[in-house]
């Protein structure tokens, strides 16, 4: 079985949206990205920093999905990352009303031995100085390797996140992000200067409005399923990079045709992630599901004019 | 050859975008329309009104496009429909600056004898009791009646708006109108209850972010081509219209899946549309141009995951 190496926050969130509020549950892009690569065939790792409130039914519940948790460090009196945020009532915006970083704040990352040899990487949110530090770690350069970043660390860590922004093979940020990383209004001229940064292929997230793959002149479009509810946007962007980056692990193929499909695996995952609060979608979900959902994404998109 | 009805407005537009600003060019619903579909095999004829103050080669202009013009009226000492607007700097919202209806206050519609057997009807943006008075004079029952309106009628004639909705298989209508109309945020809720006014098939347009058809439990999505520029939105929507109408009538084929196909169409017609101002971009447009951006659209959305 093909390799995974997964970098991200493990956190707690505390979520309000327009219909309802929850406590500290669990959240972090690497915990949705393992999540979502889960149901694909392949060996997981995770590589993050909890403190020792972290529940154990949480650890439990990774472990349960056949992720390797043994980079995933457990700083004693220490307290785990917590994000608390509110939706607006388009569920499109949010401010963030909290941050803590707490164990976050002097993270040195320790990739697990048995996944130096991983075929794929998948960098989730984090500092860029420790997306950069697992890269360095790796033992054989991976097949692929992708990042996922924030405004945040535009803002506040800027020339560390082009560091590492030139080493990865792909970036994959929201449309707003693409816009602050590249000074363009335009999303096709957004990617091509980040193109130029670095990463061979920009996938550009616009949530509901689905997401664009660019490739030298070439575009791929998936849009996003159209659903009766949005409960929780929370984790669709890191679920939507956990199914991308989990289906190119399993299939082994990096070419731009198969990362469409990937891009597809993505924006189905996602569309789970939504509709409930937090992971509690992604928990209940069965492989079946998802391949029911699959064939609404192919009627949805595909079409017979001959040319 | 099938024969498309086209009724809407022939009008002077002044566009301010955030680029450039225009004097009184040549605009108007129908206008769109009938160029768009002029790019497919068909017989078409535009139903609409005028005044003398209407340059000739305007009307050369729609003639050369093979477009019958006995339909369009034009008033003695009539001055013709005028709407200016300003479009804001993301280029998806604008403010109407000056509507001044003049010709069109007491349009009465006539549909030519020789198209009141049309194959299809595509009711542009106009007083839904001049859409309901052309569906009236038809002759024998259109194979498809498509109908396009705006956020402005539901505000000043809802009654008469719902009553010619009643009678038409389609409806194409933006995302805010769709939630205007329908009371609803959540564009599948909208879907449905809009549906229940009617029409058997309800396409909502998002502008930049595509267009969705919906029919009974299905629905397909149509993705706006990515550009690197958008120069002005005027009739992108009507273009898109104009598309769709027009493929349908070529094809003769009203199924579902057709139905995908002319939205295809119509969303690769508005591509070129935007890319000038008015109607510029559509009158230099050659057919090829028209074939080699409908691969990009093939190669934009077509994935080949196995089920």
């Amino acid at each position: 079985m093909n390799k995974l190496l997964i970098v991200g926050t493990v956190a707690f969130d505390a979520i309000e949206t327009p219909f309802a509020k929850t406590d500290k549950i669990l959240g972090g892009a690497a915990t949705y990205i393992g999540l979502s690569a889960s149901y694909f065939n392949l060996q997981s790792a995770i590589v993050s920093v909890v403190g020792d409130d972290f529940p154990q039914e949480h650890l439990d519940l990774l472990t349960a999905r056949n992720i390797d948790i043994s980079g995933l460090e457990v700083v004693k009196g220490g307290k785990t990352f917590f994000w608390s945020g509110r939706y607006h009532n388009d569920l499109n915006s949010r401010d963030t009303l909290d941050t803590q970083l707490n164990v976050l704040a002097d993270f040195q990352p320790k990739v697990p031995q048995n996944f130096k040899n991983s075929d794929v990487v998948m960098l989730g949110n984090l500092h860029p100085l420790v997306q950069s530090s697992v890269i360095d770690q790796m033992g054989k350069k991976p097949k692929l390797v992708v990042l996922d970043t924030m405004n945040f660390w535009m803002d506040c860590a800027l020339p560390e996140l082009l560091d590492v922004i030139k080493r990865v093979d792909v970036i994959t940020i929201n449309d707003e992000e693409a816009r602050q990383l590249s000074g363009e209004y335009s999303l096709v001229k957004a990617a091509k200067k980040i193109h130029a940064m670095g990463p061979k292929y920009v996938v550009i997230k616009k949530g509901e409005h689905g997401a664009l793959l660019f490739h030298d002149k070439e575009v791929f479009f998936a849009p996003a399923l159209p659903l009766e509810e949005v409960f929780d946007p929370t984790g669709a962007g890191d679920t939507f990079a956990g199914g991308f980056a989990g289906f190119i692990t399993q299939s082994e193929n990096v070419s731009f045709e198969n990362m469409k499909n990937a891009i597809i695996h993505g924006s189905n995952l996602a569309s789970f992630c939504v509709e409930k609060f937090g992971t509690e979608r992604m928990i209940d979900l069965d492989k079946e599901e998802v391949l029911s959902r699959l064939k609404q994404f192919k009627s949805l998109t595909q079409f017979d004019i001959e040319l």
